[in-house]
């Protein structure tokens, strides 16, 4: 959303302008790597276009100069030699607002963690003190470790409502209706760093293809499971972002005809028969005192009868829900993050059957679902993989 | 899905090997003049990453030697310089094979049409028949213009049908069950050129944003109406394929809980209750003959109340169904192509009313619903633009 300081491409980026080719190579690789994590030769010769020849001159000539590090790994059973940016002393935050944490982390341009913590906020938490807490978090974070605050090239933000990127702001939709038009400005007011904000299913599925083992997946949709139901999508190896930037609006797909109202207005939306909280409140009927979401997934580990129907008619509308998406995007992977991914195939199998039950045979057949591989981590990384990917002059 | 021979971009491709930076440039805009059809300095230079200073100066360059032609032209109330491509001589050639018809284009790298003609072909046609009845007509209409078998680059060809990327192959679900099974192969044996194959919807989205006063939209979704509803993608300026390449299945949305079963083994999708199948079904109960989408047409323009009803509730449900879609990958225009799209605002109105019923209010009102704007003619220059933008070497 905003360019960054910070010398992070070498040279003058005007390709007009420049000397040789030999030198729009290497910084080609460079940004690749800056874009895409740590890569094999292999994947940096078809990300490029470049000979594998070129590429492994390139890549030898950089070692030497110690800009990237390489170590041998296996890649589809054959071995290969990973390529990773070294450390710059650049350090890009990631930070997620969750609707009942925050968690920040602190990483390299070369994909390595240096720190993470978490906080957890009171439920229903005031956005403007939610702010300050993550920003007081956050320069604990950056003393403790001993990093000028110079190093830091921006703050990642993910958020969890619907942005427009045309202006930077949280529009109506958000789970926590507080967060509702804040923007970038005030972001950056209180972390005082340059801010790129973001929603936080966007950057569970950037930070999935950075930094889980589905790295490099070109086709893949993050669906986000917890008091609203998002989607973030990487498609043909990009993070997708439509017109205005309001996509994967998966909870509002319609699912019960007759249903309920929904907080956008409509009825019957998923998010009125799927969200952690429709499950809470089902489920808390008749308890002692509410339930929580670790509460769902321990009862639905010890196979809790009345825990595994709700959880089960909640998986079976978000499969058909990804279903109808499928027919349309043909993923190649489904991942399914929020709160309950602790309920394994408890959750995934009724979601398995919506999507079979629903999408085109050619689809529900090839389409993987997994849970995240990231956990909880996924946002705040995503949103540490934007800044990373983002400090490349002339991104936006 | 195959390469295509002629010298079609001069020098070598491997950018490891290359003299200087200038043929470098020069060869982008040449490749984005190839992908994007006929652009302004200002599109060019955006599109390129070149300074406007650099753009013109190899304009001027290419200008000089005719590789390009230059006119001046209105862009957003604006002067500005259009770039197009000169006559190579290179031939490029578009089949649109339809429920009833086969249409067939003949274009220039410049996306000049040179030639089009269509004709009819009986209703459930033999496949076989109507490759021989298209292969013929190309032969006439190459004979007619003069124009040598060699400068036929290749035939992009469009199918009703979903295709499997990975094979070239029509798979279950066209909407003529001979079609399935088709291959590029047979395909190449009957017009005895190279051949491109892709799904009919998808190719209108690319005319679209190629030919059509969309040229250039981003993010784009073209929803053909006929015996069956595909979609069409654009995202992100590029023609979109998933992991497999069975995208836009649009009337396998399910919108009818207790409906009646489709084709495709569910039940209450789309098509069972908005397809020109199903109108034409009802509409005819008690004519004296079965009627045809062309006179749904003329009936609907004459305002008969019993026409505009069922217009009326099919694109309401093909409204919804749209409305999930754009819910998630946000698009800035819809367009509507098919037989029906002579109905204008008769089937416009009830489709916007579906979309803003169902959509998230920031999509709903935001996103452009119009009809095509190349009418029948947008599939069959879709293939050509595919057989063009595909000749780049080392595209796919």
């Amino acid at each position: 959303m905003t360019a960054t300081s910070g010398p992070l491409v070498r040279g003058a980026r005007n390709p007009g302008s420049q000397g040789a080719l030999r030198h729009l190579n290497q910084e080609r690789l460079f940004e690749f790597l800056l874009a895409n994590g740590p890569s094999t030769q292999a994947e940096l010769a078809r990300g490029t276009g470049l000979s594998t020849a070129t590429v492994s001159n390139i890549v030898r000539d950089m070692a030497a100069k110690g800009v990237v590090a390489t170590s041998p790994v296996n890649s589809s059973g054959r071995r290969a030699l990973l390529v990773r940016l070294t450390d710059t002393g650049d350090i890009a935050v990631g930070v997620d607002f969750g609707r009942r944490h925050v968690r920040i982390v602190l990483a390299t341009l070369g994909y390595d963690v240096l720190a993470e913590e978490s906080i957890v906020l009171p439920l229903g938490y005031d956005v403007s003190e939610s702010l300050t807490a993550a920003s007081e978090l956050l320069d604990r974070m950056l003393e403790a470790g001993g990093f000028e605050r110079q190093s830091v090239l921006a703050v990642g933000v993910g958020i969890p409502g619907p942005i427009d990127r045309r202006t930077g702001t949280v529009l109506q939709g958000a789970i926590l209706p507080e967060w509702v038009g804040v923007n970038l400005r005030e972001l950056e007011d209180a972390f005082r760093f340059p801010v790129m904000v973001d929603n936080d299913a966007n950057l569970g599925a950037l930070g999935e293809v950075t930094w889980g083992e589905n790295r490099g997946v070109r086709n893949l949709m993050f669906v986000k499971i917890g008091s609203g139901i998002g989607a973030g999508l990487i498609l043909n190896g990009q993070p997708y972002y439509g017109y205005l930037g309001i996509t994967g609006e998966l909870g509002h797909t319609p699912v019960a005809e007759h249903g309920i109202i929904c907080r956008c207005g409509n009825r019957g939306c998923l998010e009125t028969v799927a969200s952690t909280t429709v499950m809470i409140e089902s489920l808390s009927r008749g308890a002692e005192k509410p339930i929580g979401t670790a509460d769902i997934v321990r009862h639905g580990l010890a196979r809790d009868p009345a825990t595994l129907r709700i959880v089960g008619d909640a998986g079976s509308a978000i499969g058909q829900a990804i279903a109808n998406i499928a027919n349309i995007i043909n993923p190649e992977i489904v991942l399914i993050g929020g709160p309950l991914a602790g309920l394994g195939d408890a959750l995934l199998d009724p979601i398995q059957h919506g999507i079979l039950q629903n999408a085109l045979p050619a689809i529900g057949e090839t389409t993987t679902l997994r849970m995240s591989s990231l956990g909880d981590r996924a946002e705040s990384l995503g949103a540490a993989a934007l800044v990373i990917q983002s400090s490349l002059a002339g991104h936006d």
